[in-house]
């Protein structure tokens, strides 16, 4: 299923401007705040315009997909301007996090044509200059499964993100902040730890560090800021990984204190990382789902569970 | 100064077996536990000998260096055979860890002419087909400058490295383990539990991880039972990083509970990546030390806390 009226993207940083991109000038328009990035897709030949109501209303009329691509400290500010201007149209988001914008969305009574999205894909890179029409390509964009998801905006969504050359996958917005919170937000705070360790080694230890170091702590390079920007609003997933995480370093501390080995940690750390090989390794064809059809939210969830990417059928 | 007699290299397997490819059969001889190990370095065309005692022998009639390249398990029986067949050999080993190996060296009165060191190269493989002459090119070698190590044995010890390509470094054998405990060994905890809760988080989590927690858990690739030969027998230095660790990671999640901030974390952290990288990026000369001299040992520590590279001259 295609937008009747193209797609609106508000905010065209690295994100939303690479989706412009992406779409290209005939299907996508949009708007951002500041006037010179909303004049750098202008020049690319994008209708990006700075004023807000204005391109809500033109959504409005040409029953655009919304598409909001702002940070989420922008969040808000956004969603009020949508409900007054285009409170009926169809809405996503590519926000890192899905719980915190799901309940923003319902607070303010946009949650009948809204599935939230993240395309899990980026840079440490940000504005115009960065954005890239390839950016999505190959890479995994979560669309949002909540319960009583509209079937027609779910389709429209996965329809975005299938024709920006991503991989769909279906999850709640609570399993997708719960998942990330694991292979993403957790790894930098342990990035972050692994290099203040080293770095307290001072210029002995960071000499001697090899491929392990180097690797291990790659992420902590990332601008302060931005981990911030990635990590702190997911943060009661984030607490969740982080308590359970701090309980199995800690069992492996008093085991390697009392008994001199590490324990369990190394050989389930092994084995999961080996299932992550695997799953990698596996080439598992799109699981098709008819959006709407009876038990077509389940079968997202269960694909998602699995692993498996999904394609709107039907 | 090159070995008056030649390497005496005991244990043939990927660091052993390396080392005596690196300095070829006309200088490097040898022994091997197993047969077929020795079998196939004797076909190489190196004199590896199944022999302990008789190989000792040879060593200590020939004043050669001997080179200790066994895992630490093995380390007690075969220092026992060196203080009954050469205890006045000039006396070096591999093993990754150089506090517990100095420890045992010394209680069987071997410590006058014995100089620590570990060369950190290796791969996940192991046994001869695993050797390979250019292991531990470009590679750090530190060779331990302990308190009353004598300069001959030093010399001789970092000349082997030097030989080999590797670059040396110096410190005393405790600064040694604490440094990497911090860079390589806790790096291994860390990946192995970012692992851990990736696997938790089910394949849902798996599909969505990207290159952070794939480089973030490469080490968790290794297998378990290296991992905790590597790991395991510098538990007192590991033991204080982990603390260290555990601490920094516990003030994150506090802060992040009560004040919605992961805290200086991520600034710190950021810090040292960054620290690192530019001591990766900068290419100082070695410094040129005279063993002997006075305040040679002084000098070492110094540089080696600088994160230089040394060189014995005079």
């Amino acid at each position: 299923m295609t937008e009747p009226g193209g797609v609106c993207v508000l905010g065209a940083g690295l994100i939303g401007g690479s989706l412009l991109r992406a779409l290209g000038p005939g299907r996508a328009f949009g708007w951002n705040r500041s006037a010179p990035t909303a004049q750098a897709a202008t020049s690319a030949g994008f209708a990006v315009s700075t004023d807000l109501p204005d391109t809500l209303r033109r959504a409005a009329d040409q029953d655009a997909l919304v598409v909001i691509g702002v940070p989420l400290p922008a969040l808000g500010a956004v969603l009020d301007a949508v409900a007054g201007h285009a409170p009926g149209a169809a809405l996503t988001d590519v926000v890192s996090v899905k719980g915190p914008v799901l309940e923003a969305v319902r607070a303010r009574g946009l949650g009948a044509r809204f599935v939230g999205g993240h395309p899990m894909a980026g840079t440490a890179d940000s504005g115009w200059s960065a954005t890239d029409p390839d950016l999505f390509r190959g890479a995994a964009w979560v669309v949002a499964a909540d319960e009583g998801a509209d079937p027609d905006t779910w389709s429209l969504v996965a329809g975005l993100a299938a024709d920006c050359g991503a991989r769909v996958f279906a999850s709640t917005s609570a399993m997708h902040d719960a998942a990330v919170a694991r292979i993403s937000h957790l790894g930098h705070v342990l990035a972050e730890a692994l290099a203040l360790s080293g770095g307290r080694g001072g210029d002995l230890a960071l000499a001697l560090a090899a491929g392990s170091f180097r690797d291990g702590t790659r992420v902590a390079g990332t601008a302060p800021d931005l981990v911030r920007a990635i990590c702190e609003p997911n943060r009661a997933a984030l607490l969740v990984a982080l308590d359970e995480c701090l309980a199995d370093l800690a069992a492996a501390r008093e085991s390697l204190s009392a008994t001199h080995t590490l324990g369990p940690l190394v050989d389930d750390g092994h084995h999961a990382r080996r299932a992550y090989e695997a799953l990698v390794a596996a080439s598992t064809a799109p699981v098709e789902i008819i959006p709407g059809a009876p038990g077509w939210l389940e079968a997202l969830w269960d694909a998602g569970a699995r692993g498996l990417e999904v394609r709107p059928g039907g």
